[in-house]
């Protein structure tokens, strides 16, 4: 076991690099912006007064992702160096070196399928084939490596099913559909300024002071290997926030949040924390169920459900999706009627040429947000957001220790 | 030791996972090209009549590179599935698969470095940069698992350096240097319809071969491995040769010659057999060799060497360098002397407007079969050079084991 005391050296060096990654990304990103908006990769900002004449370069996650695969790989010697001094090859991880390996693999696979659905414009079906492929990796190297599939039952379960429970191949699933879950969650958790980078970051540094917290345990092993890919990441993604930041001289793209959902999926899997990974995606868990009425069309869906822009006032406000009440079938006029019980949606009926209309948000979160606070500048509409995804870590941390000990009579991960 | 016999029922799942892929590979290639039209990845064939009116989808190497890797991750546990029967977990390679990780890693990095070059158009400079980037993982992996950087000495150095000697760091130089050149030699090698897949299949096919021929030796399990990453590369590969053979319905882009590179070069590296595989890169070398006075400048280089096109015969005729003598500097004249002397250029000087122009070819080995054999049909040209590159591979397996028998005293990789 490596204490944090060992680890300090190979710490200062990832220290060095990684501000000297976030230095680089800081530089490249303005540097390379003419190169995309040429290659036709930008956007326009729609809640910006000129934002119709301004190009805003997209997809500049594919730089922080290359930035920060090489800098993970280039540390894969320091994060192995502790080993070094044990002096002989027959101590050597191999299979955590294997593990790493998969992750990487997994994450670059995922940038590079983020990249091309970023430039050739995939359609929704893509969006989960793709992290599928991605995750391949990573549920190959566990198989071959004949890793357990064994998980820890929750102790009122424990009479029906024993102490331990081999899921099999239904562990595999588990864990594509994880990765599946991150990437998608955090990019339909999108559309203002800072938020795909902002709510990532939170979440990164929540895991790394988990990660930090629990080193000198008994699986002290895999929080370290957990802190390998966070700093890096933290450090190129931290100066992409800052370009991104209300008002976003450049944008983030699918590439980013389709990476950054991977590193903390594959971080979680490779560390046995993915049950904790769940409890700091709260507000994205929230935000997709909250979204699956529109996503499977049980609620009519427009095409952007973006906040609308309030030029005159500078301010967002809720964006509205208005049709027929004769359009809705069985389980819309349930999951609308549960909604309005519940106060989490505005909703309004009117007649128009003498049929009933309705009115309601389009469910996301950044709308429920809108309805309960009114319309607000966006820039406070993203801080909102990210204190929100703080206090949900706040929370997470508050009720991991006590509810772990509730379902497994012990403090696993 | 595995044998032929014992590799039999995994070599037949990969066959048929390798069947499968190209078909896939072959039905998918022309339903994403309105895709990659749509998002301004096309070209316009040159050397067609028609050209400047069709958009020719670019790039799609990429689509190729995605199924590979999808291949190869999958057939990772098939690939292995000869140790399971050992039944215990202590025999399995983990070093093994640490190193198939790796190579997978640098060809997964160089596919994304090859499709944002494409995207983005990256400056001459990049495409030296890029190699190296994604060549880091195989080297940091190499670095970690303490893996030999000695190589056995010629016997004519032996009095000089002893039988062994330590390259140390010189080595990863080496390693680098062969991602670098194995890359961008392939693309050098381009610009008429199929030359690009072509030759790459043609070397694949041939180390192919030469793994097959070695299985039984006692370096056997490096050429099983070079294997599992060959088959999956041609059967990705013919697909996209189809396609991109006279009249080209879909250009290859930079990120095809990249990974192909990448490809064989790990592949070559992982086996040993790194000198091996420079003899099947006669041809690429031959080319570099002869295009580097116009690559460094010494001899004035327009910005495209391909042939020109002559749209009344419907034939492709050695493209010419323009340039008043006087801009030559002294490696110029002596380069262009030494060339001339060996047949090897058209060269002519006439006099305009009192001063003293030189002609000659632009030094691509395509433009030397058109020298020598005067103008012809784009196919044919493809196959003459296709067919060179055939009888190149021949003699790499003619000369190999008499020259390793003469350099080395025994037969190595
Ligand atoms: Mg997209
Ligand atoms: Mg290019």
């Amino acid at each position: 076991k490596l204490s944090l005391g060992v680890m300090l050296p190979s710490l200062a060096i990832m220290g060095v690099a990684c501000a000297l990654g976030a230095l680089i990304t800081f530089y490249l990103l303005p540097s390379l912006t003419p190169m995309f908006i040429h290659a036709q990769l930008f956007g326009h900002d729609l809640s910006k007064v000129q934002g119709r004449q301004i190009r805003t370069p997209e997809s500049m996650g594919v730089i922080t992702g290359c930035v920060f695969l090489v800098l993970t790989i280039v540390l894969i010697p320091v994060s192995f160096s502790d080993y070094f001094s044990l002096a002989h090859k027959a101590a050597f991880p191999h299979a955590e070196l294997v593990k790493v390996l998969a992750a990487l693999l997994s994450i670059a696979c995922m940038l590079l399928l983020g990249f091309a659905d970023d430039v050739l414009d995939l359609r929704w079906r893509h969006k989960l084939l793709l992290p599928s492929l991605a995750s391949l990796p990573l549920l190959m190297v566990y198989y071959v490596l004949f890793d357990g599939t064994v998980i820890v039952v929750p102790v009122i379960l424990r009479p029906l099913l024993g102490a331990n429970i081999d899921l099999g191949l239904l562990y595999y699933l588990y864990m594509g559909l994880l990765a599946v879950f991150c990437t998608n969650a955090i990019n339909i958790l999108a559309g203002i300024n800072g938020l795909e980078v902002g709510q990532s970051i939170v979440m990164a540094a929540s895991i790394l002071v988990f990660n930090v917290g629990e080193m000198d345990g008994s699986l002290g092993h895999y929080h370290r290997f957990s802190m390998y890919f966070l700093l890096p990441y933290l450090a190129t993604s931290l100066p992409l926030l800052f370009y991104n930041w209300y008002p976003a001289s450049m944008f983030v793209g699918d590439t980013f949040c389709y990476y950054s959902g991977m590193t903390l999926a594959v971080v979680a899997i490779l560390g046995h924390f993915s049950k904790t990974l769940l409890l700091f995606f709260m507000p994205q868990i929230f935000n997709f169920l909250y979204s699956v009425p529109q996503l499977f069309h049980m609620v009519p869906c427009p095409r952007h459900r973006l906040p609308a822009f309030n030029a005159e006032t500078d301010r967002v406000q809720m964006s509205l999706s208005v049709f027929k009440q004769q359009d809705l079938r069985f389980w819309g006029r349930w999951i609308l009627y549960v909604f309005r019980m519940a106060r989490v949606i505005h909703y309004r009926e009117f007649v128009k040429e003498e049929e009933v209309w309705v009115e309601c948000n389009n469910m996301t979160l950044i709308n429920l947000v809108l309805r309960i606070c009114g319309p607000m500048h966006e820039q406070t509409l993203t801080i909102v957001l990210l204190v929100f995804q703080v206090f949900c870590s706040v929370l997470a941390f508050f009720i991991r220790y006590p509810l772990a000990y509730l379902f497994y009579g012990e403090i696993i991960a």
